[in-house]
């Protein structure tokens, strides 16, 4: 059982890594974050394993410059499960760009084994 | 990958395995909707397998007597998973008493393979 405060440090640490724009910083938040067999899927990508995964991210970032995901009020989790919400946005602004919905089921070690992503367009945005 | 009105039916036919309280009618649809290995686990209870699901079912309907769940907008998904939204509201009323976010992966054969439930109180309703 994962306490509430370490999950929202381990959601926070996985933000960051999708934040982080410096590769040697950003592989490092990856190991700490995801699990040695970690997989991520969404609908735009996919990644396995550390290396795999910090790829996944590089190419991420490069599609999108000048963006940032932030948390959406805390993380929901039982057992080996957490889900969360997070907002995109273009760095530095409140503008919501997209939202993502988040499911990972957590390791024993307490970091992100698979990871699945949701995204849906802001209501305000789409119309 | 699964088309968007095939996972909403498996999705609808996922509900009507929580509401339906004749036994051999919830046994039949629970076979529908799960995989033969499929697993769920929610805050308060699991299940694994057909046999595993129904009795697990059975026990919350037990305990949750005069009440049912309805889909809350369209499922969203992408390649094997899916994730939606319910209400459990007493039946015949719409009064939301909880708000259940599902996420599941998609066996081959459309069958959902992991369910993980994770529940809230409508605010309303928790202040």
């Amino acid at each position: 059982m994962i306490e509430t405060e370490n999950i929202t440090d381990v959601v926070e640490t996985y933000l960051a890594a999708w934040n982080e724009r410096v590769p040697e910083r950003r592989r490092a938040l990856v190991a700490e974050v995801f699990a040695d067999d970690a997989t991520y899927v969404d609908p735009a990508r996919s990644g396995t394993g550390a290396d795999g995964i910090d790829a996944m991210i590089a190419g991420a970032q490069e599609q999108h410059p000048g963006v940032e995901l932030i948390l959406a009020g805390a993380p929901d989790h039982h057992g080996a499960h957490v889900r969360f919400t997070w907002h995109l946005r273009p760095a530095g602004t409140d503008t919501v760009a997209m939202i993502g919905h988040d499911y990972a089921s957590v390791a024993p070690d307490g970091r992100l084994k698979d990871v699945v992503g949701f995204v849906e367009v802001p209501e305000a945005t789409a119309a």
